[in-house]
């Protein structure tokens, strides 16, 4: 691709489907219209291609700031907005498509604070270089137009496990078993809590491997975390809640995902033993959703008096504690750390898939909810979707059953701490001087580089140029702030020393995703990474 | 069960956990306490048992009203008040839980509303004989405590395929051919539209054997047409509107699942041709859900001259119009009757699954939406649940593909004309003084009992005590009104010559599922039935 932008000044180019992390263009200094790739001229080199790419001016003038942000938002996902391209300015954009500049004011504005769109300081705005949502949906979802944006040599964002990894044949052995098993009745409309067999499976392996007090009667089988959220979120607005406390830095999702079902999130900030129960407390939201076991993306481990801390407020405050555990199965070097709901099971609702151990697109997960909710939750999942898919159910049940779902475990965890070992390994030769945290549990890391790096905007463009894709921290807010004492076990945070209470203390801060990737191309990406971070 | 109600004056007892259309005290004017089953006493037999069914009082005060009716309506479903049962005045149920009479005459309003009761003539509120949620979810989901009621004799009850039809073998191997073929990356999170492959098969098909114009990129895949309304829904209440239109008869499942998205329900009633236009425009709504090929429950065929001004209806609204093709699948006498969808998929979303031409357990539909609310719809798709599961989609796209699905169709058309043709049989032979309609497509039909049969309630009492299940019309709202000129192509309606406006010609309407049912087991119903309506 690598189209030069020529809408208007020279300023607004924007160098299209390049691809997550390659190419040129990607939220530099730079400048614009310096494309590098080569490749067919599809993206938006002017002003017809704007309109092209964001099509508003066919929608009821009243609709139009919504279809921008709509267009905006599934260009960047897609792909056909380059992770790091540069947005036209706002007066351009709102000249080139024939609308007011205010609607491209707001719509730079949502996507910004949805983490689709990133601001410089005050030098314009960009695709954001972590861009989840594609890492989500990319592998899967060709960009409508069939292009297809080439890979970076080596991908170190997070989010994805190693498909490969997935036990094909023992899975197709549990179908089979499922379908030559299953009554015919239970072909019927499922049961909306799910079936039986597997609430009981699952609750019983909640109980054994995360600490988790569940009873069946209050697990709800569903399509996986995105969709506990919104069954919970849904449930929390119905009875009058606006809004929803969430990490920060955390899940660039959530704010899409609770905005769907009517909620307004409250970003809390953290510190070395995780969620900040003043800053919570303050923020007025009666529920929050925590990742305690591996902070996601800074890979703290809450502290046992945080945690205490969270529960009290809990209490207190007639509030409710979500806890996503959506790495809590990999551990390496740490005892054990129990899920947060076994400490006060009516307070917290606890939820999980099998995204990570075994495969996303199996699209299965579950939710333990406190007592009080059960009934209504359980109602708004009849009524969204009458229960999750029966076979898919059944096999589960059946493949938990049999000890294969713990036996995956094992080999996922086998295969994820070598990968772990090889990345730091690697990190130590090539980039001595980085400070790695976050490294006892969870499917990725954090490196935190020396000043002299930085900064991190000429950095990341070095990294994109060298076929590696990474996510720098800030990509999800800001990072915890240091502990005042050096005393929390969520640990290394405080080692930091130099840093200030905001954490921002000049380092550049990447999230590296590992375990997708085999160990050879862990180190060859670390190789890569450490010779575009030393270039002058 | 069988346990006497002795609440308080004898009035309010309620026989419970019996079954649908099992046992006694089921809707009669035979009075409380005439309990003929046998089985425990875990039935609420007084104040404490109230209590104990209907737990409120731990509530907190302001959630009262809410968790009375989350409970009330889940004993309803889970069959622990059974069907037919008359419950307990306002007053005296709000004596035994110790609420206010206002929140249990609320409480009483809201599920009659949404058809889970249904109110006599002054005579006080009864659990509803149709029960379509307990239909649904009884199969598969035992009653919480382990009980399970004893299945009626014959249940004509409507909504439900022949699980025994679903070709096990042929699914099986599908589900093999889809885990070796797919990719490793199409184990990572899905295309929230679905998966390419199936998506193409899905439009093709449709257009193929339902007139539908269907665009894959406008196809969603989602998990049945409860999912595919909430989503439109969800996307509707999000532009800003506030009330959908819906058949009046039609799904009683329409007001909760709507109210949980937002959404307020307009009924709107029908006449021999289909939807009233007229009342449609005065309603207010913007948005109307049909079921234009075999209205449900009452059989009709839209007209094309309905169909037309239906269409204009939307265009000069700007309107949306809803087509839930539930079991389009299957016509036997008339010619096919294109999806209304195809005169205009501007204006039309359009829904459908294989729940009954596979399986209900299976969860798993499509909806074809117009590109003005595509991307929307799809975002909405993503946030809620990251996509359908893959393999799944694999496998129904293989299954397709290789004309698999083609000959179920074929197969389950074949088995369903058989059992509607044994049931015309039957009645003609047994009650040849009914009048039958709606028979030409579909799964059940609409078996009108003249006058002397009834009242209806005494009917269904006689019905219930002889082992058949069956609900009548009424239940799903007020019939449709014969058309003045008895031109219409719905066609049958308009013979009965000898009813009013308003279809209330004392004659009592049954609606009759038969797909489910062998030929034998519905000879033998009719017969059950016949002496049943006959029995002074």
């Amino acid at each position: 691709m690598g189209v030069t932008g020529t809408t208007s000044g020279g300023e607004s180019g924007a160098g299209s489907g390049t691809g997550a992390g390659t190419g040129s263009g990607t939220g530099t200094d730079t400048g614009p219209g310096t494309g590098s790739g080569t490749g067919s001229a599809s993206g938006p080199g002017g002003a017809a291609a704007w309109e092209l790419l964001l099509p508003v001016s066919s929608a009821a003038p009243r609709q139009r700031g919504r279809v921008l942000q709509t267009r905006l938002r599934e260009a960047v996902r897609s792909g056909r907005l380059a992770p790091g391209s540069r947005l036209p300015s706002s007066r351009e954009l709102a000249a080139d498509l024939g609308v007011s500049r205010g609607l491209v004011t707001d719509a730079y504005e949502q996507l910004t604070a949805e983490g689709y769109l990133t601001s410089g300081r005050g030098a314009g705005t960009w695709v954001g270089t972590w861009l989840d949502g594609a890492a989500r949906t990319a592998p899967a979802a060709a960009p409508p137009d069939g292009e297809r944006a080439p890979a970076p040599a080596v991908d170190f964002r997070p989010g994805s496990p190693d498909p490969s990894l997935f036990p094909r044949t023992a899975w197709a052995a549990a179908h089979r078993r499922a379908l030559a098993s299953l009554p015919h009745h239970a072909l019927g409309y499922p049961d909306p809590r799910g079936l039986p067999e597997l609430r009981a499976a699952v609750a019983a392996l909640l109980a054994r491997r995360r600490g988790v007090v569940a009873d069946p009667a209050r697990v709800v089988v569903c399509s996986g975390v995105a969709q506990a959220m919104t069954l919970l979120a849904l449930t929390l607005r119905g009875r009058g809640r606006r809004t929803v406390a969430v990490e920060a830095p955390g899940s660039p999702e959530h704010a899409a995902l609770f905005a769907a079902a009517g909620l307004r999130t409250a970003p809390v900030g953290l510190d070395a033993e995780g969620l900040l129960p003043g800053e919570l407390a303050a923020s007025g939201a009666r529920a929050a959703v925590l990742t305690p076991s591996h902070q996601f993306p800074s890979g703290i481990a809450y502290s046992a008096a945080r945690r205490a801390a969270l529960l009290a407020w809990a209490r207190d405050a007639d509030g409710l504690l979500v806890e996503d555990d959506y790495d809590g199965d990999f551990r390496y070097d740490r005892a054990p750390v129990g899920a947060l709901q076994g400490l006060d099971p009516l307070r917290v609702a606890y939820t999980g898939s099998v995204s990570k151990s075994l495969a996303p697109g199996l699209r299965l997960g579950w939710l333990v909810v406190p007592d009080g909710l059960a009934e209504e939750l359980v109602e708004r999942k009849r009524t969204m979707d009458l229960g999750h898919p029966v076979l898919d159910q059944a096999l589960l049940a059946d493949f938990i059953a049999r000890g294969e779902y713990d036996r995956q475990l094992r080999r996922c965890g086998r295969a994820y701490r070598q990968r772990r070992d090889a990345l730091l390994r690697a990190l130590a030769e090539h980039v001595g001087d980085a400070e790695v945290t976050g490294i006892a549990a969870g499917l990725h890391v954090i490196v935190a580089l020396p000043p002299r790096y930085g900064p991190q905007e000429r950095l990341l463009a070095g990294t994109a140029r060298a076929g590696v894709a990474v996510r720098p921290l800030s990509d999800y807010g800001p990072p915890p702030a240091t502990s005042r004492d050096g005393s929390g076990d969520g640990g290394d945070w405080s080692d930091s020393g130099d840093g200030g209470d905001d954490g921002d203390d000049g380092r550049v801060r990447l999230v590296l995703g590992y375990a997708h990737l085999a160990p050879g191309r862990i180190a060859h990406g670390v190789r890569l990474l450490a010779e575009a971070v030393r270039r002058p």
